[in-house]
């Protein structure tokens, strides 16, 4: 990999895309790059990776095969969305999300944004940048519209069976990607996702995580186990599950959303009034699915690794991974690895103390 | 417990119904059993299990005390929601609940229904009437509004960590479960819940049950791992899954759904004009409202003991528990445990032998 030759106007302040993941294909990808860059705070600049003859054209029809913020990075190989990820590594080293990792691995560009693969991007990303000190194992967290505005869950799917101390990172990690996208004052509320409300409830890892989370309890603002009823009333700012449940319950909910609004539309449709009321209520609709929209924050970052991955749904249109590559921005302007870094040795440390105790 | 001086008119037929367990208390359990007595498919008699003095007052109130399908079982003593299973069993042992399943013990009863403390309530009925043969642990199962019509889920929060076989013998429950109910010929589809449908997905559990699933192919119509997208996309009719994610995936829906709701009334109110649009969609969200209605199916049975458990919500209203119980009088009718008995000896069989290969 000759990068020289390849990166051309590459600056500290760039952002990797993965221009071939993602199930809209390369063209969307490229949409969503004249989004991104129209926001106040998008990044300085975008490396475009994949197949340049497939992009160069795409990049001319929208005017910006000379953009100053602008460059292509070649990766002649595309994953695909179904290949299994260790496999997909191996074969295909010039694919364009293998690529895009490796830019951040390089210090060529300070994140990477892809759509691709999910198993193949968590798995890239762990074997390329390697986790944090002190942390084993990454969590894909995500952001959710909830009760009193929005609440972070992680793990959605990184990690189907941690151990007490990856919830443990977990919890630290996900405050400190609460903070640095809502940027409050307040230390975010952090509930761990159980059965019950009652400290025996539960299986033995939420039992342990449990012990560990009161531990560390200066560290985060940990409130105790929650149940199901809690995820979206508003009781936590951060959810903290294994990756099993999370992926289950992210995909389910976006299911039942799903539904509802096929049911709604339905049943409008059913008497002509109901047309003429659905016209009234235009703009509540419009406000409802504006707080639901996944696009909104549809960046779900690679937490715990020594640098910045977000991944962003495989379907993502236009505004979704335009809305990734914001988030990734975000992501390093406020250098969350750092701060958890130091948080997770803490953290650490208390939790050995405690176990020999 | 001199069962034959309690129990005055108690006949085949007969349901168990705790009058003391639930938020509402007894007076909304006397108004369901009155509710429950006016369906077709009522049961042939109710024995209200709880505290005579409390009780009779409430038959005086509603014409009841003389009624020929209803008795009063007395039980002195009530078990809290919040008191832990075990401690409660040992020290309540005249509690409406213990008495309401030993009643099913006795063969006074055909089904218990209670909306009192879950896990008491599993406890009791594992520790009295004993799971059937070949089956370790029960499962909770429920019934869903979905994509096409209605789905079973089970386990909701019995067993939140099952073995492979719990699992197995949760595929056979769950499709009897769904026969009973909606009386299809066709075998109902049945779907492991797992966080992709590649079977290289999911951890150890969901790997081996699916091992096994495909083994038993043709007592149940396994269809293979299924993500969370298809939970409510109507692809399955019977979701198995284990006990924690299952409980988390029914709360957190219902949790989502009152979110939304709420959302939609303060978006109306936000407007003179919505209100009038609301009025328009009335029928439309009185539709919505009654398919998505948990009271239509609040019944929840116990699985795979030697007798009919059904548990209803601890917040059920006298409409809830009316359908828990018609849906206990179902389970009586169908005789479910007899035919689900005979495909769990055949699966045991299979998978033991399979074992062996």
């Amino acid at each position: 990999m000759d990068e020289k030759a390849n990166i051309s106007k590459t600056a500290i302040g760039s952002i990797a895309v993965d221009a071939m993941g993602g199930d809209l294909g390369p063209a969307e990808v490229v949409e969503a790059v004249t989004i991104a860059l129209k926001f106040a705070n998008a990044p300085k600049h975008i490396t475009l990776v994949g197949q340049e003859d497939v992009l160069f054209p795409l990049l001319e029809q929208h005017k910006l095969a000379n953009h100053k913020r602008i460059d292509v990075f070649n990766a002649s190989e595309v994953i695909g969305m179904d290949e299994k990820p260790i496999q997909s590594l191996k074969h295909k080293k010039d694919s364009s999300l293998v690529r895009s990792v490796e830019l951040v691995k390089l210090g060529q560009c300070e994140a990477a944004v892809s759509c691709g693969n999910t198993g193949s991007l968590m798995a890239c990303g762990t074997l390329k940048l390697r986790t944090m000190p002190g942390v084993e194992r990454p969590a894909l967290s995500s952001i959710w519209p909830g009760g009193s505005g929005h609440f972070v869950m992680l793990d959605v799917g990184a990690n189907p069976t941690p151990k007490p101390e990856h919830l443990v990172h977990n919890a630290i990690l996900g405050s400190w990607h609460h903070k640095s996208i809502f940027e409050t004052e307040k230390m975010p509320k952090v509930g761990l996702l159980s059965i019950g409300t009652e400290e025996s409830k539960g299986h033995e890892l939420i039992q342990t995580t449990n012990e560990y989370l009161k531990q560390i309890g200066d560290i985060i603002n940990y409130v105790g186990p929650i149940e199901g009823f809690q995820v979206f009333n508003g009781d936590v700012d951060i959810v903290v599950c294994d990756g099993f449940t999370g992926n289950v319950l992210l995909k389910s909910s976006e299911g039942l959303y799903k539904m509802l609004k096929k049911d709604v539309t339905a049943e409008i449709k059913r008497r002509p009034w109901r047309i003429l009321g659905a016209l009234l209520l235009a703009g509540a609709f419009k406000s409802i699915k504006g707080k639901l929209n996944p696009d909104k924050y549809s960046g779900a970052p690679l937490l715990g690794l020594n640098g910045n991955v977000i991944k962003s749904h495989g379907s993502a249109n236009k505004h979704a991974i335009a809305a990734a590559i914001i988030a990734a921005t975000e992501f390093v302007r406020h250098d969350l690895a750092l701060h958890a870094r130091e948080d997770i040795e803490k953290a650490n440390e208390i939790i050995n103390a405690y176990k020999k105790s």
